[in-house]
């Protein structure tokens, strides 16, 4: 248990938002250190480059592998990207084998949802579990399925797509083309449009100063429904309705040990899982149901860049990292 | 290839309706013989065995194993029936160990629509696939998912509830204690539900005829829209939207290679299928809808019993049956 094999560290990069998140984990799941730094539009290896040789030198045993946990799809047979949409700077070429050039490191490239989901399910709210789906809501809304310990891709890698399940076929035009996606009604856009539409017909919220000054967030929908305004709770609540009956199809179809659900709509707590809860129990088949626990994700930001660390430390172990 | 062991034959047997329907199987999944029985409320062991010995009479090569098919909840583990509602009459004990003490032969229990779905996976209309998801619409809706060639039980047995997926959240009230289920709108007592109410509504149909002398089946309905009824057509469209609907989202959340759908319902053929596609093509996520093949079933009522079969073969080869 004391050879410097064991003891060597991994790096995770998440490449999901406006920022590059890095974190140097142990083998054994523990964070020791975290990097951050803006994405401009420029060379994002370079960029990812200069992260993980920050996060090398603060590395005591050394650093192992590295994974990252990118906005498109992967093909997990060869870890090219294929698509990539969702990233700061377009990706030619091969990232994983630039990346492995200019670090030296065992390289894996993941989707950011898939990678969150093996970060919970590591060392977060997964833990203990076989069988999981992951939600993370929050700009978009994504969603991974992790059965028997491993991430299930699906046929052509786009398994979970839990934001563009139809929850209300009567509802609004989806940027996907359908109408009625959860996403339509659940991601923070999307609590922000629907609450301004709402205060439109009857302002009497908190929020009514807020809107009338600037922007507000999800984030301040949340906030203001902790702080007990009714109409923002009345919003949060039927965000959480919406979120539930999506979920209550996963547990009917999937059957899964666990759901853990995690990004920024979540942070508003139990005032929004207890709604999911309710709603899934109510709508999922009951003995479904009752073999599903639904839980909050534990990792907070940190989920995607653990979880991209912990693909590279299994990967690295069986393997498969090039 | 010519070994004795390699052309003994399989039973497998389908308990899931009012009758008692086995087949003897060649090893490569031909059927040999078929069996049929009414299934009286008496000893079902008793009447399982009988039909067995008449069809170990019709082999050639002699019986290596029997699968049955349920309508209930087989405990993968322990081969133990844990819920048997649908069963016509009780099963107290161990309906594994007693079919065995019974025949002599090895014994593999499956819930039905997971049987069903095995059999059109191996040699139906899923052959060739490695991840299928199955549909099987009659008097009520199952479903069963295969992921890389085996079935996918789930955390407690029920994946793949298809029928108690929410399709319309202001919908009718389900047995389930739902409202809006698939089943609530598309199973075959459902579809005449809604045709009758319709009917009332603005009868101008061949089926208003029908109406008044007796009661209409949903197959009467198909069999009507075949004939150019554009109102009974119109009750198969749209009940092939509403299954299109809990299409997508099966296609979201496992992106799989092919959906499978059979059933008595399924026997409008196109004029369901065609409706199916369409909105599932409308409602899917596009990268997900364009990896999957949505196909009709194609072995009919042998589904059940051959896939039971066929699980009787792989679990006698990997020693999993008792």
């Amino acid at each position: 248990m004391t050879s410097p094999e064991q003891t060597k560290d991994y790096i995770g990069v998440d490449v999901s938002g406006a920022a590059l998140r890095a974190a140097l984990v142990s083998s054994g799941g523990q964070v020791v250190e975290r990097r951050e730094a803006a994405l401009d539009g420029g060379d994002l290896v370079a960029q990812i480059t200069r992260i993980v040789a920050e996060l090398r030198d603060a590395s005591r045993g050394g650093v192992a592998a590295l994974g990252v946990g990118i906005p498109g799809l992967v093909n997990p047979e060869t870890g090219r990207v294929i698509i990539s949409s969702g990233l700061p700077s377009a990706v030619s070429g091969d990232l994983q084998a630039e990346l492995k050039g200019a670090t030296g490191l065992p390289v894996t490239l993941e989707n950011d949802a898939n990678a969150g989901a093996f970060g919970e399910y590591t060392i977060g709210a997964g833990r203990g579990s076989r069988n999981m789906f992951y939600v993370t809501i929050g700009a978009g809304i994504g969603g991974a399925i992790i059965l028997d310990g491993k991430l299930w891709h699906g046929a052509s890698g786009f398994a979970g797509e839990f934001g563009h399940i139809t929850i209300d076929p009567e509802g609004i035009e989806c940027t996907c083309g359908n109408t009625g996606c959860l996403e339509t009604v659940a991601s923070a856009p999307n609590i922000v449009r629907r609450t301004h539409e709402r205060l439109y017909r009857d302002g009497t919220s908190s929020l009514s100063r807020l809107a009338m000054n600037k922007e507000f967030t999800a984030a301040d929908v949340a906030r203001e429904a902790r702080n007990g305004d009714d109409f923002a709770l009345l919003m949060i609540e039927r965000t959480g309705r919406s979120i539930g009956t999506a979920v209550a199809a996963v547990i009917n179809l999937l059957n899964p040990e666990r759901i853990v659900l995690g990004g920024g709509v979540m942070e508003a707590g139990a005032l929004i899982l207890d709604p999911i809860i309710r709603v899934a129990g109510r709508r999922a088949f009951q003995p479904c149901f009752e073999a599903t626990q639904i839980v909050a994700a534990s990792l907070g930001t940190d989920a995607v860049s653990t979880g991209a660390a912990m693909l590279a430390r299994d990967a690295t172990s069986s393997s498969k990292a090039v």
